[in-house]
């Protein structure tokens, strides 16, 4: 649904004071992040708990510090900045995202939504606006996935939904565990637990990203209003055949683990095709080949599914479809297909109020706006569980993400930091009306 | 076909003293170079241009040198070792085969060979027999692929068919050329046409190399005649699509490069199947996914094929069918697939009259032998082409290799290193029927 509120403009409040430099403000920003990336990658490779982005940390941080915000880290390695409210002890609006990337990405994924929500705190400092409730802009830890295999872990610790277990359990290549990792960002795993909020402690999350798909630039309207996002099922197929010299093994003889991955990836992208999954998406993005030298048979191979829709139960049976059809590879095949369900994050609603606030905020501007559901996962989705969670969407340029060519224009980022800034503001003021309402 | 020459055992000429501790003297050099490993990686591997490599090629030069053997390194990386013969300006016998090894490979593929040769002359010594003819221990450069895509280096240096610009066009990921690695082997790139060697100064080249398969060891036969080597086509594909997010790409505008691989994958086993195509086997075994992010659509995949047969119209038939797979997968899926041949390996006919004396040789010892066609490349098949080539297979346990559990028993390795040896001596002795018979 598009709502176009030109021609019925309401008249803007007494804080609608924007700066001018906005834009110029947000750009300089995010192209200062956009250096701090891997230079032996392409495009724009920030990974999670690598140098680059314990750096990059560090910047996005003074950028807090240099509008007086306070500087936090949380057990979880979550950077979190804070302007107290005038009511000391009343429960905190969080608008946040994160700054890490996937590898060869862009430079407008979660970092639109991290310096969108510090721009929004500078426009209360330079209106002279004071909140009721404080204000907490949050870099969540880790959202892309990293080289544990898990996504949103900054989120799901503050959320108290991440199992301690897997700090230990998980390990990347050189053997250091999630724990570890999660140390060297800044943040201390062994006390991970207390990086979980109180329900009650958060009044409202808000989060602010690209769209990373075309809708948007399409219909040529500037901001989405997410109204939910979909559900994720992300698990780990390891084939394991039997590595053997291709020059010495015959055909009929080989357990080839390649061959069998090749068979389960277009079985996959079958399941994800069926009319009967309306809008689900499966996808195997990341696979590993081993030993993966010319001459020899693969001996295993192991990927990574990621299913999504917008109904959970269009995921599980997606997921299910999938398990069968590995079972009959592996059974005529001869080789051994194990399938491990990494996590799955059911499809999340946004929050009723907190939608209608933004779409207010929108109107108050004068800007056309799209409510649309999100395909991608957010820490908005982790967030949800535990506060009213509201998200918006700024266009992607060729709906292009997760790649050196991700861009979105300064002006309509700046446009949604202001629709941000807006809504908190919104938000702050009529507290009061949940409390009454429930 | 087997000869038991059981029964018909001739006598043993005067020089056949071999020493009783060839055994324990192989063993312990073939372990002590399977100590120089990549710490980081399973199995055993000794990629070639590493700095594992390198101290390993120390270790090799001095059990020559302990021996008493010149050591040298040509332009191209080749250790070479000499004994000088009674006739001063003699060509030379040459044995040899190399060190380095696959990713997560074993430790007998290659390096039987190459103490196999050098205790062929610690035999010579020990039985105080002076050869006619000089005598070279030759460790071939990187025969293995390496990361620059391509095999059998020294000895395509040593038989001058080593293209010179492929020392500045192929690279590593580091962006180090193959010249550059050649030179950090302890080569000289710049000079590498004066690896070559001329016709005429080599009489003969002998290769003892485990067999890589299981056909000795099902047989219960200890030593195979090797009479021809497969010829290999290498091939590089390329899939360009586009990468996309896994979430918000609906699966009908994907254009996923690596379903697109997944097809061809499965398309050259088909062909590899081909009942018309005789003993042709094909084989993906390389494979690299970009961006390689589990929620990411695959934008690109770059695969190496390996395709070998007996003989050449086969190995080309099979390359122009998967080609056309590759048209049809291109074009259905509106994605860019190149195929660009690597490199072409003709098979390779081992010599009459040296496969005869190999024969003679195990008659001598009273040792069961196997005449068989190796399915795997090997330097002899680039010697071949400027000398006369002889190879001598010994069982591999279970047919494996290119793998940890790769094992030959070190009573199969001494005999064939008597074999070798007493060859060599066939060889010496009687070049002169060669020369009157041309």
């Amino acid at each position: 649904m598009t709502i176009d509120p030109r021609g019925k403009t309401r008249a803007a409040p007494s804080w609608h004071q924007f700066p001018d430099d906005s834009c110029k403000w947000i750009e300089e920003r995010i192209m200062e992040l956009a250096r701090y990336t891997d230079p032996k990658l392409g495009g724009y490779t920030r990974l999670a708990f690598t140098n680059e982005d314990r750096l990059a940390r560090e910047v996005v941080a003074s950028f807090m510090k240099d509008i007086g915000m306070e500087v936090r880290v949380d057990p979880a390695g979550n950077i979190i900045g804070k302007t107290n409210g005038k009511q000391a002890d009343a429960p905190v609006i969080i608008a946040g995202s994160h700054i890490d990337t996937v590898k060869e990405g862009g430079r407008f994924d979660g970092i639109a939504g991290v310096i969108s929500a510090i721009e929004a705190v500078r426009c209360f400092q330079l209106g002279n606006i004071a909140t009721q409730h404080p204000i907490e802009v949050v870099v969540f830890t880790s959202e892309e996935p990293n080289e544990f295999g898990i996504s949103t872990v900054g989120s799901r610790a503050m959320t108290g939904t991440l199992d301690k277990r897997l700090l230990v359990t998980l390990k990347n290549k050189d053997g250091l565990s999630l724990g570890e990792a999660i140390d060297f960002a800044g943040g201390d795993a062994k006390i991970i637990s207390q990086a979980a909020r109180k329900s009650g402690d958060i009044l409202a999350y808000l989060e602010l990203h690209i769209e990373q798909g075309p809708i948007l630039e399409n219909m040529g309207i500037p901001i989405g209003v997410v109204t939910g996002i979909a559900g994720i099922s992300c698990g780990q197929v390891t084939v394991l055949g039997c590595a053997d010299h291709a020059g010495t093994t015959s055909m009929n003889v080989r357990k080839d683990a390649l061959v069998a991955a090749a068979e389960s990836i277009q079985a996959l992208e079958r399941i994800g095709q069926r009319k009967s999954l309306k809008d689900t998406v499966a996808t195997i993005g990341k696979m590993e080949n081993f030993p993966n030298a010319a001459n020899v048979v693969p001996g295993k191979v192991i990927m990574q599914t990621d299913i999504r829709s917008t109904q959970l139960k269009f995921v599980e049976r997606a997921e299910q479809a999938f398990q069968e059809e590995l079972r009959k590879i592996s059974m005529r095949r001869a080789v051994n297909i194990f399938f491990n369900r990494l996590s799955i994050g059911p499809p999340a609603t946004m929050d009723d109020w907190i939608t209608r606030l933004i779409e207010e905020s929108c109107q108050d501007c004068g800007t056309l706006y799209h409510l649309m559901p999100s395909g991608a996962g957010h820490d908005a989705s982790h967030v949800s569980e535990i506060t009213k969670a509201g998200m918006i969407f700024v266009p992607s340029k060729g709906g292009k993400s997760h790649c050196p060519e991700e861009w979105t224009d300064f002006r309509d980022i700046a446009l949604g930091a202001h629709i941000l800034a807006a809504t908190i503001l919104k938000i702050d003021e009529r507290a009061k009306e949940v409390e009454r309402n429930g």
